[in-house]
């Protein structure tokens, strides 16, 4: 975007001009990534390259009214973890973050096809803004750089599966119901759970310790769940 | 299942006995599909037959405090409507009808497939009801055999995305906590939405229009969308 002047990316233009078959005088929708959609009329198009004028311009397009981040454990399988990371999307995310746990069977983590992802379920779904994913990290440094002592005042949840008596934990949706700010971070653990340590170590750190329901849910349906439980707090 | 004594089919046999490795003299947990769990030692076991005796049973295994049906149009991809039924079972989903509505771009719809995937799904999530999937009928049909003048008195809803302003569309979760009964019918169209006609009789018949919200979701999105906002109108 340069003045009223746009050139979609090579990968773009391709789409635009070869999937799409869009011409000159088309008017075609273009998301900036950060919130922002411009309707604009393309000016000259070849697989290459596309080049459109700006029409006109919605702030704000496809956001939700609140900000979401969710620290979710790689799952086994990588197929369902870009699963979730497409509905999260869909469903309204703003940052993902990939972490290692020490129950955690899968340690590494390609963050490059998840960003993709991202971006066409942002398309496919008409947001303006596409979620970020992070690059992987352990569960203790998210909790040390994410803790309350370092970050605003945002809602802070790690959802684990293990009865704690010390620590009786609420369901997602009363913490969310209590809640009256516009911020939420959500710890998902692996597999294996979060272990107790890892768990002490977030409440600790101002994270306040939820279930997600009586149902048996695997790493990636459990991320979608807290996706939709902030969706349905802040839905009107 | 026969008195105290139980013999596996040759598919869970082999599964058992094979992929599992189980022994005589092993515990296994074996479920009816219609809701009981049962403790068992097993007896006798090789790939083709494995029998068991009861050691202990516990009704309604992994069940949900709700009857939830969920009527679904086939996705244009099919592994779509796969990952949608077995997010529905895992979260809670008694049963899943596929309905071919006048805007679908698919009309044939194979069940078998989706049996398969329910079935491993409540195993995964030690449920011990396995949700039923009906042959696909006409969204027409549906409506006729679910109305208002046919059965008890669930919450009928439809979720369609056209605004209609002689039929203002509440939030699904609104709906939900309106409505103090434990059985919910949710119906959810096509890519190309239901058509004016379809809701028109939908409502005629007892449905109340529902939005899931400000998100453009899939129609799997949306069915998942649904299984959760009844997941959490009973949550505790």
């Amino acid at each position: 975007m340069d003045g009223s002047r746009c050139r979609l990316s090579e990968e773009e233009a391709a789409h635009c001009a070869k999937v799409l078959r869009h011409r000159e005088g088309d008017i075609i929708s273009v998301i900036d990534g950060t919130g922002t959609l411009y309707r604009c009329r393309i000016i000259s198009a070849s697989p290459k390259c596309v080049e459109a004028e700006m029409i006109s311009s919605e702030p704000d397009w496809g956001t939700h009214p609140y900000r979401l981040h969710l620290a979710v454990a790689p799952t086994k399988n990588a197929d369902r973890y870009e699963w979730f990371a497409e509905k999260a999307c869909e469903i309204g995310t703003d940052e993902i973050s990939p972490i290692i746990g020490m129950h955690s069977e899968r340690k590494i983590f390609k963050t490059a096809r998840v960003e993709k992802i991202l971006l066409s379920a942002a398309k496919q779904s008409l947001k303006g803004a596409v979620p970020a994913i992070n690059e992987p990290m352990s569960v203790k440094d998210f909790i040390l750089k994410y803790g309350s002592d370092n970050t605003g005042k945002p809602l802070r949840l790690i959802a684990y599966c293990f009865e704690d008596a010390s620590h009786p934990r609420i369901s997602i949706k009363e913490a969310f119901d209590k809640y009256d700010g516009h911020e939420a971070i959500v710890m998902i653990g692996p597999e294996g759970d979060f272990s107790p340590e890892e768990a002490e170590l977030a409440l600790s750190h101002g994270f306040i310790p939820v279930h997600l329901g009586t149902s048996r849910l695997r790493t990636e349906t459990a991320a979608v769940t807290a996706a939709e439980a902030a969706y349905f707090r802040w839905m009107e």
